[in-house]
């Protein structure tokens, strides 16, 4: 058994359950974003969560165990994503990746946005011509220092 | 001559003339983020823009012209972007690639966040325990019809 | 269980049964080529078209409910395609995808053809010289914005 | 020189005089889709073609000879486009790529539809909800054959 | 079950029972490239042929129905095969591959040979020096039509 | 200066100078398959050859000295060959590789079929229904041994 | 059942019974290199190499049979191999490989060295410095003709 | 100017020189195959043996320095390399891959056999059959250590 | 079984028996980054480390063997690492790689540093802007030979 | 003119002007590690930096503005370095990565070691059974925060 298996129970669980993201999120006590990324195999769970993830899923002793193991990273099948939606976002990386590099370095000089520091809220916008997704990512700047 | 040379020879004449990208955004009368990433050669300026860019940059006839046609899109030498910051990025597509999937189709049904009727803004978000990068993007939903 | 047992239950099925995906389609009460596409783990069902294919192919409860999930979506097994059915069609993205390009912009300025707005229709097209496969391909037109 | 550096000329002579592709495939004398492809590389000119094309691009004896030199097809840079106009007909090959395998064969039986015996159609279709891109394309059906 | 199962049960049929492609061959009634071909996936079975594949493979109602269901084709397991023997045919392709498109651009203006329209025989070629392969290809020339 | 440039500068010359690999073929005194292959690149000539084509092509000491040195083979840009003519051969290797290396097995046991004790014959084949390409491929066996 | 699984079962069986290859290789009677690539799939045994096997590892009557089937060779997982012993190897070829091809030609003209017609002998060199690895490869020289 | 433009200019120099790499070995003093590599920019010569190349190859005073300075290894263009000579060498490593690593380890223990602290030999091996290429590597073994 | 499964099934037992991996390396006797290298499949144990393991995860006779046999090393399963803490190390060879090039070269001459006699010691590094993680690598200098 | 151009010619100018990097790096006042990293491309210079950079390698106006312009970081040409010296490196984290990630995760939980609040100090270790290279890697532990 692998953290991958565990996985695999949980959303099969959910789809049979009918269970939401949100709902699920709302008995864990954290955000959809960062919930759903914990019961999809990318972050780890402290003995509370996993507790509340073992009743909702009906997961074992062992399964338990596994959600509070530091998980290996990574969610996609190929390095190039194939599913559209998830494919649009690498489009954004690659058609305005420079962009987004210029910008940042114009404003803190040389250094990244952190992906760990990292928060993620996904919302509805409400909008005439048609509802738009609105993301809003918030990183800690580190800067590279010299030495 | 093809928009690459341009686009090198814009980069040269702001490393060269010392300009900031909100101080040419502003000149050109459209957003910074909207601005770098058509002068880095993703987006198609009007005429008038074009003209606006030709003064910044000491363009000839035909560079201007260039300008004005759509380009041949994607600003990375490789599939995996090597440079951290844009990296990052790729990485919160690989790690979160599948969290966002599930969340917008959760909250929309099946479709898509657009990467077309799309527009992103990069903020300073201060902070004590160090100012971190905010970027929000807005992306119209496009649901997948049967038929 | 994922979807991708779910395909594999429904074609072998259809094999075992010597349905064809024109019967299939007219019962789910959708085109021909949005039914295919939703039985090959492309698409999402309704409840009532999933209700339709769990008579058809003897589905069980849970594989039900994950027709009516959002699948990830990717029907290839590598980037580029062995099939020569397949192989032909990514080859005319090959030899045609910048005269595609250059004649869409020309019409229509920047932008792209939806895949997600979209619609196709293939039909016999009868000829003396050996009868024709017709392809009707029909997107919605995106333009970018400048913002 | 090759046949690269002649297409690069010809786009170049497009851009800086302002044709449209649809006004130069009227002097050529054949669809603006054929013609396009031709021109940026893809097909090989006879010898009116070329000439009128000599005319035109203010091409060199050199230059027109390579017109009517059968060329190394393929106009993509690499294996899975990164232009976004381009990538949605990549996508479409990728979603519905076993779609229309299943059709076809359920048509016609064990063989292809000609990449080669081809044409294809753009047109803008009129729509209320924004005007669609309408795409035709129509191949030969080629059956395998035992032996 | 799928195609590529029904495959090993005939192959692990055939090295239990010590048969030859030829034997199977003359049994199916057709050459025997085109049958090694069939029976290891690449082509599909008509209704006589798939009987007598059942009686010689001992194979059940679905094994028979899969070969007479068009499969997907391609027999490597990688882009570059590593097998010694198909290697030097992809070597070939390698080495002379721009030779073969001159030469059949020479005779037979723009087109491509048919790999569909197509048969292939290969035999022993006693010789002197150590008995040779030779292996006739024929193939259909098909002309790129301009339109 | 490398083997490369002296390849360009003798297809510039046959475009410009109108001739066929046939007739070049005549004079070097070789076969036009060989004769392609080593213009292109991919064999050595011998001092008269060398100087037939130094003739022929306006070759300078230096080039007329690059033919004679045995160049590093491989004709391909890409491991998966995107023109069309070129790629119907890498798609007979895909479908038919398996075939081929059971048949070849089957007649003479285990070992290859040289690609370099090897010749080609590339002919027209006339045909009522269009005429064919034929091929003949002609590799010496050769054995594995064990030791 | 394939070839595959039959290396697996022989790999696992001289774990479990503490046997070594220069061991197995007396007993089928063969050198140590070529009995080792044998029983790893990579080379076909005749009758008796195979009885001798089939003692050895304790063999079913069809494991037997495969090992008589000449395999699809290959033994490495990935193009460019992760494990360091294999590696070195990979970096010879990546360092030293066209000092190699320059060598062989200066002294034999073109052509190539076997890897069919071949063998190979791994040895202990001792050395007061450390004992070194000395391997011995032996291959016809097959030289490229001209017709 | 880097050091790939020196290696450019040697190999020219010796092509129109008419040299071979023995001759040349034998004025730098050293063995053949490392005098070929390190020319072919994969090792680094110290003072007298960059000032015989200086006037064997009549390099400026840079071009000198170049060769002193440990360069960026690798002579090989892509992955798995496409000339035959070089690929058979591939192949060995593909096929016996797994033989080498299992007899090293059985005569040494875990460790690798270095590519460093390493020589070659090659060495024309006559035979009535036809001549053989022999080649010897030496290699010190190290073993891996446990801390 | 393979080593793989022996690795699946100790790390299943240490999640299982909430170990740390210090504890399990106390019991071996080694440091923890050998031991935890060993026991993730990449080091062959001895005699008695491999009976110490055998306690701790309650292994087979068998899949004590394994333990003792040389592994095929290489424990990424991509050649660029997606997981955010492994990648960070791949970032680290990618951004200063050619840094720690130089540097080795410049104080060392032509060589390696050993990645098989070879040390790592990972420790924390209290810091009071946050604890800091601090890796000691050493491995001996291998100095390329001429010959 | 890009940051390439630059790293080239000041490369070219060390070389000429046989300087050494730790020189350089007095010079400008900072670790030799950085130092280096910073003129091959990879980091940021402040003013006073690009002054004395500008006269060391006689740098124009230009030049200098570059080296004060964020780069685009990454210094390898291929995603798996052919290189030995950093093949070597790449290979730690193919063979160790897992185990660095277990023994960091044991001592700070799920996170990462920064690879920008980062500093790297190369040192010879004078070794009697051969010097070493010893590398003290130190990074911040970032923690991931659940929201």
């Amino acid at each position: 058994m692998d953290r991958n298996e565990v996985t695999k129970k949980i959303v099969a669980a959910k789809v049979a359950g009918k269970m939401t993201w949100s709902e699920i999120a709302a008995k864990i006590g954290k955000s959809k974003e960062w919930t759903t990324a914990a019961l999809l195999g990318q972050m780890t769970l402290d003995v509370k969560q996993a507790a509340v993830a073992r009743e909702l899923f009906d997961l074992t002793d062992e399964e338990t165990a596994w959600l509070q193991i530091v998980p290996y990273k990574g969610s996609l099948e190929s390095a190039v994503p194939t599913d559209p939606l998830i494919y649009r976002w690498y489009e954004i990386v690659n058609v305005y990746g420079t962009t987004i590099k210029e910008l940042i370095h114009e404003e803190f000089g040389d250094g990244i946005m952190s992906a760990i520091d990292f928060s993620m809220d996904i919302q509805r916008e409400p909008n005439a011509n048609g509802d738009r997704v609105q993301v809003v990512l918030s990183g800690k700047f580190l800067p590279y220092k010299s030495y």
